[in-house]
């Protein structure tokens, strides 16, 4: 009943630590005949690494993936899939400082709470480099659903600070886009609106200078998702996505659709209508109900938004306590992200293509003629 | 691999629709010796019930409960514990109108794209008659946490269309502050802020009488909760938390503690400092973190909320199709929620509860020395 | 983590009692559209009921189900099927008798040791009782595998104390032979080798006139199933088989296809060798492996045995404990069944069934192109 | 749904070819703080180990395991549990021989079935290599259970071919006993029977020498148990522990306590009868139950026994059939067991000790005060 293991017909379990040998992923219910290797997954590790621009940590990690298991001659052989990611930089180091201090806006005080003592080094288990085989394993995800029907999930930066991106068409956004400025440069922070793109970068790297931190909103939008995927009644696909994104580090909020701005609005002024198109189609004229209805994808884009806090360690020195109360100051050198958000995009895909191709192969179980 | 279970060591199953012969959940981990009885039940499922105010729906369903399985002299066995809710309002009707057309915003279209066809009864499964159940399986839940560490949650009204209250400390509401008013009136709306309740009222009886609805926000606290609940890395407890949420009706957002304001903040705006107390307990001096880091309890009150779209079903006439394509009108005669949030709050309150008292006793099966 | 579920993709759950007010089935996962009635489910329960002849126990329970929900027009629409079983043979009894009183053999010691304390009327949640709403979901499992591939699932009895049936070919074995005498008599003890079947009645007559019971073995046959069901490397077939089977009451052992038998014998005596027929289809020349090669079905019909139990309860005085360990005796007035045999028998086909319906689902997930 | 994990409170999940990389094993819900190293591993891991004795296979596989995650300056850390063993005879080999044969006996044919094509390495993930990292989990669950409450598991060979051991007292069956002789030697069959065990080498010696293989029975025995352990109705401890060993390749029937021969006993001989101790402790006389009573223990010592199969490959040539079908023969050439008990006997203790560990949990989850 320990909590390392997601999904029900896809279903992934990790283990590992930011500083012991690495981590690892099982993925348990691949269909076969898939092909994989290595370079399918440097695509999207080579997104959530450490070091990748100016804005992000400047930690070098070069994830390197082993495929260790489940994959022969080059197709997934439909037995449990391993994928290992060794941690290099595991250099001998002074944690002395973090061993006994209780860095704010961590886990450190509530994992002492619940086991007694923890790996200290880093976080251990509760830093984000466990997402390393998340990513992984999205991968995976992603090659079921476009296989399947043609599924693609992108994920980008709408906010940063107080600095709001303008997407038209969540639908229409494009990898290109998100990657890649107009320039052929890359796009570091992952926001499709090239304009605003730079006025956050401004703004982190402002920020980094100020050794302090920023959050901010990604959204994260599923396109070709068939009509008819999510279970009644626990595991609505709604459910299942929030839980996914809730699953990753400093995520404190989800919405799909038109979200938290629903309160406002009337029954009127919210529902979708249906129509048909020349084909008898059957679809919905607006997408405010995000792709979902009932708990049950309607056939429109899927479109979800989460809110990311600024990263807890800070440059900054920080009041705090020590694991027997005393009073004391903490400040985190050097190497952290002076905003998640560029990193979290990657993470997000995965885990939102995941809970796609569960649903997916759940429908195939019980709803396939 | 359907969806109808939820919870790992204390499981609920539900099964039922709105116009069969009932609902029924069946609770599995209870531990032995809990009393329970009918009249425990009640609390809650007044609290939920249709026809308890001008302001909710006019159905008539007395929702009692028969307790059928795993409770032996008025204390819980240790067995599976199963709960009967009969539908009483069935009779026979006219489903001529929902049969072949599809209600904006409800889940008729996505359900028949799922499954091929329907129960087209007043929503079948997708009704949120199907809470009933689960409110009374949060009256379990709620005992659980109660005898176990004095655990609450209680549930409100924060924001109705565009007004909202005012609530300096969530954890400082009261039962009766949300079930009363100062007059010892019903608080219909549950809003505890009881000035802002009034407008409230006034608001939703504005819009049921335009035949529309309104949509909102609700608060969920849970107080007396121990540090070091939550499992990484999946089921973290905000993950697990937001997909209890998330998986009732109408939910399009969820946010804990600070919620989506984080976006704006700095790092050093942010972070919740840690201090200790005289007998070197250790809390932190705010709760922006909402009572979790690193998806594990800090030991501070939890704090959700989530939003709450206006009523799908409307007097008023709607435009869609049937099943068809054909294009119609479509208009729900009488008997509906012009604002789903009153009746929202123990559904909620039980999710919550079910969430505590599953992280307990997963803790107790790992931690506890 | 209480054990009231069984399966992956299909799942039931159960709870009740042998004295509370009935047992219930959730069963969640089932395919739409199957065609399901009262009177199917009718079928099977009337051979697991008591009463049916002399030789099982004279209790009056005509267990007639209600199906509660997920059944729409005749029809399974999908959504968690609940069938409920009430009691009606449950009237106000002496029960000080047995209250705290161990009745050897039986699961009063071990649940007083696990719980505290226990429904003492009957058995509780450890009668056999419970088994009434497997049968019932037995039923819709048989629908699903005989719909898919046109799988069958037989069960007979082939030994009861030394009196040994000898069955030829378990596939060639008929429900008509197994329900009927030639004479177009009952088959009461349910063993389709007739002239055995004779003894075998005498026997247990003449075991019940000694206030005495006797054991057996049972033989659990699957045709029709295709190859390649079964899960790699802890849900082989054959391990969620013999989970299933020893989950019933009183099952002390279970082997398939050669059995107990293999320790005696020579790799070059055991293997079944391949071999191809006209359409290159493949099979083996035997099947001492009896339907499973490292757990995945071969495509051969699948064998299995369970030995079970004498009934504990007998009109016999015992000597036993009271719950303070006081000695004393007990004894079991009327109404037991000298032979659980007969009554086995469909309790051990729905368990059959259900798991190659669940496996099956869960290869379609997986493997279906 | 794919069935690469076990168990539910302890819950592994394992990956893994025989010649691919290696194999893992990722542990969940181990409490924290427990003392882990290489070393603990090894004990048990060199006693499943190839080339360990002249009896059973002569491959070069050290099993050297690297703990991946989840151990912390020698102690749990309460989160997820990896261990690693590389497959180091991973030698370029032909392989043409097996591509296309269907090995008798083998699960290449029913692999090929449910997959379309499979890993034909030396039999791929269906090889009996992918227990050496069960073997590894099961040495954790066996200090759980020591440290929880005293519990042992132990197993040994009772039976080879027509040899059968006399064992008085399972009970009284040491580590001693199994693996090492009176004079000193190791007891490389692991019957405890020491003049039996002599019988069973030279038996299985001979059928080596015959190029064949032969089949036996192992027993395992778990004392120190308490009463309590087990959960009704599907998740009885004799239906996990049934599944555990079936889990295992190779096992045609699992039995407890008095098994198969149940069938030919009275009740009034097969009951055993309580009595309680001057302590007032209650217990049974006998132990023709084999520990579990309603599938809960009962405080007796578990006993257990599994038959095995001989062994499927054989340097003697044996007929089979390609994929497509067309008559071949095949003989596997050297480095096989010519009888599978020996190293079976850590597997089994693995699987039954991992089981008693996660009803362990399972149960102070619930039941403890």
């Amino acid at each position: 009943m320990a909590g390392n293991s997601f999904g029900q017909a896809l279903r992934i379990t990790t283990a590992g630590e930011s500083h012991g040998p690495g981590n690892v992923v099982i993925i348990d219910g691949v269909p076969p005949g898939i092909e994989l290797s290595v370079d399918d997954l440097m695509v999207d590790l080579n997104r959530r690494r450490p070091g990748q621009s100016k804005i992000v940590t400047q930690r070098a990690e070069p994830d390197e993936p082993e495929i260790f298991s489940g994959v022969f001659e080059g197709r997934t052989t439909g037995t449990s899939l391993a994928i290992l990611i060794r941690n290099t930089d595991q250099r001998s180091r002074d944690y002395s400082d973090i061993k006994d201090k209780y860095r704010p806006g961590h886990a450190d005080f509530s994992y002492d709470a619940k086991y007694g003592f923890r790996d200290y080094r880093g976080g251990g288990r509760s830093s984000a480099r466990e997402t390393s085989v998340r990513v992984a394993a999205g991968v995976v995800a992603k090659k079921i659903i476009a296989a399947a029907f043609g599924g693609e999930v992108l994920g980008y930066i709408v906010q940063v600070g107080d600095i709001r991106a303008n997407i038209e068409d969540p639908a229409a956004v494009t990898m290109e886009q998100i990657e890649k400025l107009p320039s052929g440069e890359p796009n570091i922070v992952r926001c499709p609106d090239h304009q605003t793109a730079e006025q956050m970068v401004d703004l982190i790297d402002e920020i980094r200078k100020q050794q302090d931190s920023i959050g901010g909103i990604s959204e994260i939008v599923a396109t070709g998702i068939p009509a008819g995927l999510g279970e009644p009644v626990f595991d609505k696909i709604k459910a299942d996505l929030a839980k996914a994104l809730f699953s990753l580090p400093a995520v404190l909020g989800v919405e799909y659709g038109i979200g938290f701005d629903c309160a406002n609005l009337r029954g009127s002024e919210n529902n979708d209508y249906f129509e048909a198109d020349d084909d008898s189609q059957i679809t919905t004229q607006s997408n405010r109900h995000g792709g979902m209805l009932g708990g049950i994808t309607s056939g429109q884009p899927i479109v979800l938004r989460a809110a990311i806090k600024p990263t807890s360690s800070l440059p900054l020195e920080q009041p705090t306590v020590t694991r027997e109360g005393e009073t004391t100051n903490i400040s985190t050198k050097g190497r952290h992200d002076p905003c998640l958000l560029p990193r979290f995009v990657p993470m997000a895909e995965a885990m939102v293509a995941i809970v796609l191709a569960d649903h997916w192969l759940r429908w195939k179980s019980q709803c396939e003629k």
